[in-house]
């Protein structure tokens, strides 16, 4: 979920001022048509960690617009007035009329985000919440309104470096307090608690827009823009908001992004990787015969990637750890003509394993959200709702026991491009590469968006992906087999302690 | 929720037999058609009462259509192979292909519904799986799916009535079993849990359809009317389904409503009428000083009903019982030009008591599900998606301790003429009637399905309609007392018993 906003997005101050002036003009522009035509309210949600710069970005926007159709809404305790009402009175009396916007720093998730992570809060009492909050929301964008929830992450040692950077200066030192230093010690449940948060209210009609933290240039410029996008594209619509206006990627716009920062140097020689593959070959061996896991637990494996990225030879080593009783492979081409009379997800549910066995997906539902999406094989509704269908889909898999890891094979198109040719060149390797494989190459850069805005909003606590450097064969396979193991040790693990409830 | 399905709907088997030819003859044309068009599927949940038929409404449809496309999945308790698995794979592999026809008789109601009545899951487990499926229905229905859920109802002694007619019969004998006998004990139980899940599930995409099980002619004839209508609407429709199919009016065969059930010519003298009402008016003033009011508990009255029904008589009634420092009266006009630049329920939370306080609606939400979707003022999937939205909001004013009592004054269109002419003709009461009033009784039909249509799905166990025999104003205005002092104090005593979570 917050993978993408922990790379250290920056730009500099040159850029920043460059481009601020262009913007402000803009957002000025689209805000008046915006109040002009009063067809619908803009509802602006500003949460997130602590001194990640809400409240900085918060008075950005307004020094950037008419301040005079923007309002403001803090909220604290709730008072008098509005404890002896429906808690949620307070939000609809704040609401933004038509035309207008309204910034609600701390909104209706913030309480129950600080009664989780304080304990206050069951997790079924938490996730009613979530369920009214999801109610609220689609109703909210039912009625035209459009709804822009950005939560602004930092990762902790960006958290601990803010702070020294806020009390360095004399201008900002009171805004540290010893509460900040104490939030610092909670922010491995606030990550746990938001991730689950954000997850289950990651709808098609609002869904989350994560934004890195750390450097007020980057964090401001990204939300403005974003703004104005949303606002442009709302203003442009007929009717009554049916799909997001969101822009579901967000393009970094200093160009970095997961696949970017990847090191696909990383390699291994091949004694080093002849140990270490007989190492975790057998600790997998012994795993997936564990009767702890053999019991009650199933494991799910997805491999996604380029073509050429090494799924298969990957795959195998995997294989080469089990009986062949235990696991089953299966490769996912295009629908079947039964299949393509189902629900897309139908043709995965199918191939579930039951307890004590193994799938491996070589290519999987993901297809939704990649080539179906990039080739226009479905309608951008349909890949926007996927989203919230697979984690539900994923979610319903874990509780079901099985332990759900996915990775992504990634190398760049230069390696690509090398293999292509090898492949061309070895007789026996020739049947893999087709006409399609070359095609695929040229769309490169819409599948890398395609990639990135399906590990923002598919790597959740409970089925994180694992982006794999694969230029390096070896690496790569060393890189899955551990990780397949330590994922299963950890939820073995898991269930010899106490489920919290 | 089951109001109009306790009113003894019935045909004669005459009727029946004139008409089912032409039905069989339409059904297998009109599932051919979905055959060949293959474009989506027919999902038909059959589920209620035990003994309302269920069996024999499955066995009629399969009769009436083609049954080499039909499938009828029935679950009883899961296989081996299912309970290692997500609880929801047993259904995916039951799903109808497109063009096909599956009805589930038991689905992923029946096992919740079961476990919650048996008290094997709590309250907020049940949430959790009501959540799960609301998000599976809308999936099967944006992947094109047509979605029409039954729910067959018996009074009780209709269940126990329908037992003995089966009992009686030497061909059905054997389908009464000691464990039916067992099941009419548990009859409130099922009533309070269905009248729950159905509440929570009655979406805009899949909504129920509650059907009275009494009479079989009636019954069968009503299911096969509906899923034709459902899957001609369906193929009419351009592209993917995105509002409900199943008409939202079930417009019963037999001409029986709620309405037209009522008793209008109920009256009360006025001797009778002085001593109730003072009675009543006192009760009601002590109840709301009573400190267990004051201290957690707000009223929220409502009224509707046809123009001139005596509502404002009644609301007078009330007032004159409290202090007016604790009321407010709440007349509800059209919207202002402030309340129409919000989602429409904003003026209404507005007004919202706090507690210790009483808030008496003239006129109210429901306008949305009246007089907007009457004259057209709303879009179609804007009152579908509304009955959802009001059962959420009145939901969320009771978990705040708000007590909700709605009535429904209802005079016979005669009545509304004699009062109409009246006012004409008194000089002082003649600003109450406007050529608007006039033009309103010409869609007295119209609202009349409208109303019926919002008691079926907002009538629910938090917050119940009450119908009110209006005729005759005494009659009217001493039951509006009653009802309000009996909802009062069946709250008050609640609160003394531990709420069960």
């Amino acid at each position: 979920m917050f993978e993408s906003a922990e790379l250290g997005h920056k730009i500099d101050k040159e850029t920043f001022k460059r481009e601020v002036p262009k913007l402000r003009a803009e957002l000025l522009d689209v805000q008046y048509d915006v109040l002009q035509k009063r067809e619908f309210p803009v509802v602006i949600l500003i949460s997130g960690v602590d001194g990640s710069g809400k409240g900085e970005t918060i008075n950005l926007l307004y020094s950037w617009m008419d301040p005079r159709h923007i309002s403001t809404l803090a909220f604290s305790a709730p008072s008098d007035e509005e404890r002896s009402r429906p808690y949620m009175w307070r939000y609809w009396r704040a609401l933004p009329a038509k035309g207008k916007i309204g910034i609600f720093a701390g909104s209706w998730y913030s309480q129950p985000i600080a009664d989780r992570i304080s304990g206050d809060m069951r997790r079924s009492e938490l996730d009613e919440r979530l369920d009214d909050i999801n109610r609220f929301e689609a109703m909210l964008v039912n009625e035209g309104a459009l709804v822009l929830k950005f939560w602004f992450h930092l990762s902790k040692d960006g958290q601990k470096q803010r702070l020294k950077a806020l009390e360095k200066n004399p201008n900002t030192a009171w805004r540290v307090t010893k509460e900040s230093y104490e939030r610092l010690k909670t922010y491995g449940r606030l990550q746990e608690v938001a991730g689950h948060v954000l997850r289950v209210t990651n709808t098609a009609h609002a869904p989350w827009i994560i934004v890195e933290g750390t450097d007020d240039e980057y964090r401001s410029l990204t939300v403005g823009r974003i703004v104005l996008d949303a606002m442009k594209r709302r203003l442009n619509q007929e009717g009554r908001q049916l799909v997001p206006v969101a822009p579901p990627i967000v393009h970094p716009i200093d160009e970095k992004n997961v696949l970017s920062e990847l090191n696909l140097t990383r390699a291994l020689g091949k004694k080093e990787y002849e140990s270490e593959l007989a190492r975790y070959q057998s600790r997998l061996s012994e795993l997936v015969r564990d009767g702890r896991f053999a019991g009650k637990r199933s494991l799910v494996v997805v491999f996604e990637g380029p073509d050429a990225a090494g799924k298969g030879g990957s795959i195998r080593r995997i294989a080469g750890a089990m009986d062949a009783r235990q696991y089953q492979i299966v490769p996912i081409a295009a629908p079947t003509e039964e299949e393509r009379d189902q629900p897309y997800l139908w043709r995965f549910w199918r191939h579930l394993p039951r307890t004590g066995r193994v799938a491996i997906f070589d290519r999987s539902w993901y297809g939704r959200v990649l080539v179906e999406r990039v080739e226009g094989f479905c309608a951008e509704s349909d890949w926007l709702r996927a989203y919230a269908e697979i984690n539900d889909f994923e979610h319903q898999l874990v509780e079901a026991g099985a332990v759900v890891v996915k990775f992504w094979l990634h190398i760049s198109a230069d390696e690509q491009l090398r293999r292509f040719k090898e492949r061309q060149e070895t007789e026996f390797k020739r049947f893999k590469i087709t006409e399609e494989d070359w095609r695929n190459r040229e769309k490169w850069d819409a599948y890398v968006s395609a990639v990135c805005d399906m590990v923002d909003r598919t790597s959740t606590g409970l089925a994180p992906w694992t982006l794999v450097e694969a230029n390096d064969k070896n690496y790569a396979r060393v890189k899955v087999l551990r990780t397949l193991c330590e994922r299963l040790e950890a939820a073995i693990e898991d269930d010899g302690k106490i489920s919290e409830k």
